[in-house]
């Protein structure tokens, strides 16, 4: 974990000197895979709260958060964990919320503020309201930041560093308690974005829930060949087909939950994509190079965007220097 | 361009010492973007020829490659270019290649070998050999290499290295001529294998260009978005999108001409992924979260294997830093 550098500056992580009063007393992390665990960092290391509880189902994780010394404290029950906590981040994947929530709902003090980091936000929110008390307040968020590895140890302080988190309150929100939860991710380095639950689903089902379910897909039909081609395929990926194995290679119980909780927005997003592959199939299969042509030159100028505005890096192959990993 | 360091070794660039002898006396490159200006860099670097000319259609293109000394010619003609030449290396989109063969054709020394680095094979092997002379050798190549980037400024002299390039020698190609052009490419840096046209064409319609399709697609999909979730895609990128955006920014013209070449394999390959995702999306239609996980589990094992065999980087986010970019 990154600390004060030896001549007392903060280490030049871009992150910025830890804070000189924490945000918040307790904080609770339910959940220690890569997002909780660079939560649990990314805190100690800004000082946005006092103290960092930390909790998660698997015993084994639990041991390694320890040896990790990622939190303060990391007990052996959720209601420890979550006592006296005045924020608690569910960072589970989003299917297991609301059982977690409600199991932890009796031992919240009044006041706690419960957020959390989904994918998903309009069913998951619904669900979280309805087994939540009402003395606590309900903030959910959802950095938008992750790689493809999972665990504990994955984790890493600077990353939601320039990336967006985006809060998405519901109706009736506790404003002060959404705030709180805005100035928390500025502090680890977030920009912060408002939407409704129902906007950010269908936002992320074509920013990021599509692409990695084809990306899944033809991952997919490529393990399907028989096994020679398949040998091939993994040898000859760099031809582009490595990318997509990137992105299929993300945690599994993690992305099922994503597609069953997003399920209306995933399908109509995946259906304007299967609409429009048909049509370039047409154009294949008719030789419309002009047609081709065209939209291969329109696709260009998004990723000019996206490099603009700073969420992606504009040297060649990501940076990977070629052949360099043989 | 790299030179030997100052203390007499080779760079340390992983491509090792030059040639002591030359495998060819000139050789001719016949279009200037990242394939054949990196070529051309490797073949200085390496000393893989005696002295190297280049051509390219583009005079914009021919005087780059002056001020880049990229070459030791660069003649305003074809014909001159390609006269001498012991090997000449299209280097042109696919769709140009049979054109520039009909144009050098009488002006090609006898015995040359005359080569290619197309991305299709079977087609464009079929339209070279009807057009060239009796007395030189055809060695089609593909180099399983490349970046989203084009033109001559974006090509470097290790491109190659470690990375396949495939050799597809037609029915009674002469063996000599393929292994001098097999060494050739191993002193690129190259791993070289051989296939027919045919089985290469399929295996890189899945490993390349049906993932190419779909990154094209998606990402048209996303632009034919209103204005402001246009603006919103692009912001939130981070998701998995900017992934597809790299791949979807590669050279148009080079891509229509891949697809308009490889129709038949790529629709072949295109229909398999078509199925696999109505099956998928009938999967989240239907709440099958066992069948999801299981996909998904399974598509994390290819990656592991293109990492094992030195094709990718493990690293996380392929290496790029989080929110460095910024």
């Amino acid at each position: 974990m990154a600390e004060a550098a030896p001549d007392g500056l903060p280490p030049a992580d871009g992150l910025g000197p830890a804070l000189d009063e924490p945000i918040f007393g307790r904080a609770a992390i339910v959940g220690v895979g890569l997002i909780g665990s660079s939560l649990a960092r990314v805190i100690r290391r800004k000082r946005l709260a006092r103290e960092i509880a930390l909790f998660d189902a698997s015993p084994e994780v639990r041991a390694r958060a320890r040896e990790l010394g990622l939190g303060d404290v990391v007990p052996d029950s959720l209601a420890e964990a979550v006592a006296g906590a005045g924020f608690v981040i569910l960072c589970t994947p989003v299917g297991a919320m609301a059982t977690v929530a409600a199991k932890m709902a009796p031992h919240l003090a009044p006041g706690a503020i419960v957020s959390d980091v989904g994918s998903v936000k309009a069913s998951v929110t619904t669900e979280l309201a309805a087994v939540l008390p009402p003395h606590v307040a309900l903030a959910p968020a959802h950095p938008v930041a992750g790689t493809e590895q999972s665990g504990p140890d994955a984790g890493f302080a600077t990353l939601f560093r320039n990336r967006w988190t985006i809060l998405t309150p519901p109706d009736g929100a506790d404003p002060a308690a959404v705030d709180r939860t805005r100035r928390f991710w500025e502090g680890a380095g977030a920009r912060v974005e408002l939407m409704t639950p129902e906007h950010h689903d269908l936002v992320l089902a074509i920013t990021s829930h599509v692409p990695h379910l084809i990306a899944y897909n033809i991952v997919g039909t490529a393990s399907d060949l028989e096994d020679q081609a398949r040998a091939e395929v993994i040898k000859f990926s760099a031809g582009g087909f490595r990318d997509f194995t990137r992105i299929a290679a993300s945690d599994p119980v993690m992305w099922r939950d994503i597609f069953l909780a997003n399920k209306d927005a995933v399908l109509e997003m995946l259906g304007r994509f299967t609409e429009d592959l048909t049509a370039l199939q047409r154009m294949i299969r008719r030789g419309d190079g002009e047609g081709l042509e065209a939209l291969f030159t329109r696709t260009r100028a998004i990723r000019r965007g996206i490099i603009d505005l700073g969420q992606e890096t504009a040297a060649p192959d990501f940076g990977r220097r070629s052949g360099e990993e043989a």
